[in-house]
């Protein structure tokens, strides 16, 4: 057995993206590494779970020579499947991405890369998303894989409490640096596109654009973006409003 | 115009649901009432929204008298489109349920009924999930939806602060009342089935139970439901860990 760690990378743009394969590249250099990944795209599938319909693992032609598995499920369901069934172990860590566009924001909590990376991490393991903000098929990927590198070996070296990920955002070009970031605030707006099919029938394409509520707190992983830093947010699964929940005290019940 | 205020209603069990209608009826003693809801389930489809198909919202036989739309999107989907292309304005309430289970605990990541609250919430309109500790097609929502009335009247005269919603669960039979909780910390183990087709390949069918990491946690929406009284907890969208965040400045970059 080796004595290397375990690592398991998937993602949410599918097996054949290249930010997976560049996720892969560097992964090779910490340990061990399993890839499982779905054969369509499952971005926007947050922490989507698949009950209605029973899933498959099966292996496909290795990326970088490493073992590597095709899923039917959604990022979050590949996870699962991986730490009962198809690992010989609990991995040691667990990696999403690279994704091809930006996950910071709210966009936690639409984005399948984070689904991952939030699953993984309920389950104690150290886990972390990693997003590019580019789009393209073909982005360039070979700073992003430096700043990969560098946050992964901090994992290593620190570990991260269990429940916790981190979400890591990386600008498009030469990033100036790492900072350590909370989430924006901000949603999106104007979402959708009316169209009129050739049978003069209405349909609607998701589109709209960000808005960020808080432009210019330098804290925030929008501005650091902005400012060619990769972003740095721990993540927590504990959705409670603490705040709030202080003020619901007084609702009589 | 009505003085009444707007309620956008919808769930993640489908519009054949009997936990829809039920809830549609108790929406109307507080409001006017507009439906949206899938064709087919998307329980499990958390924060999910479709990005690689358009989505259609078609007009179909009223619930209980009130427009009702179907929706092919997940829950998610459903409230954006609702808010940008099928309601007169902005509704002054998102309702969703009432679900055919409970959604305590970490099952607020996981479950469409809440995506659809988070979602409503996330625009800034009071939003509310409502599930019932209940898994069956015909349970007994009767004493369910007094509690429904409770909680809704309660947000209706305090309000919410923008960007919370809540996750109500009420337990089965008649609840002893009504608890402001944190969600419980757990999570689901050994989730997977495995099992042989007739063409002799493997697939996994997601199970498993939930394992509650503190049973005796008094403030908890598990411990409330176990005892019989219905739970809410408010819900961020603000993933950060700020315990973690603090942290994590000792790590060098």
């Amino acid at each position: 057995m080796s004595d290397k760690p375990l690592i398991l990378v998937t993602n949410d743009d599918g097996i054949h993206a290249k930010g997976l394969r560049e996720l892969v590249e560097v992964m090779q250099f910490f340990g061990e590494v399993i890839v499982i990944s779905s054969e369509v795209s499952m971005s926007g599938k947050g922490c989507g779970i698949t009950v209605d319909h029973p899933l498959r693992a099966i292996p496909v032609e290795q990326i970088h020579g490493v073992p590597t598995y095709k899923s039917n499920g959604t990022p979050v369901d590949s996870v699962k499947l991986s730490f009962n069934s198809l690992l010989p172990r609990i991995p040691d860590y667990v990696v999403s991405g690279i994704n091809h566009g930006a996950n910071s924001s709210i966009s936690v909590i639409y984005s399948g890369t984070m689904g991952a990376a939030i699953e993984g991490g309920l389950h104690g393991v150290p886990s972390i998303g990693f997003s590019l903000d580019d789009f393209s098929a073909d982005a360039d990927f070979s700073k992003a894989k430096l700043v990969v590198a560098r946050v992964f070996q901090s994992v290593m070296e620190n570990g991260l409490p269990p429940f916790v990920c981190l979400n890591v955002n990386i600008p498009k070009g030469k990033p100036k640096g790492i900072k350590i970031c909370r989430q924006a605030h901000g949603k999106w707006v104007e979402e959708f596109e009316k169209r009129t099919d050739p049978h003069g029938r209405e349909y609607h394409w998701l589109a709209g654009y960000f808005k960020n509520f808080e432009e210019d707190a330098s804290e925030t992983d929008m501005h650091a973006l902005k400012n060619s830093y990769a972003s740095v947010v721990p993540v927590t699964v504990d959705m409670t409003c603490y705040k709030t929940l202080e003020q619901l005290k007084d609702w009589k019940f």
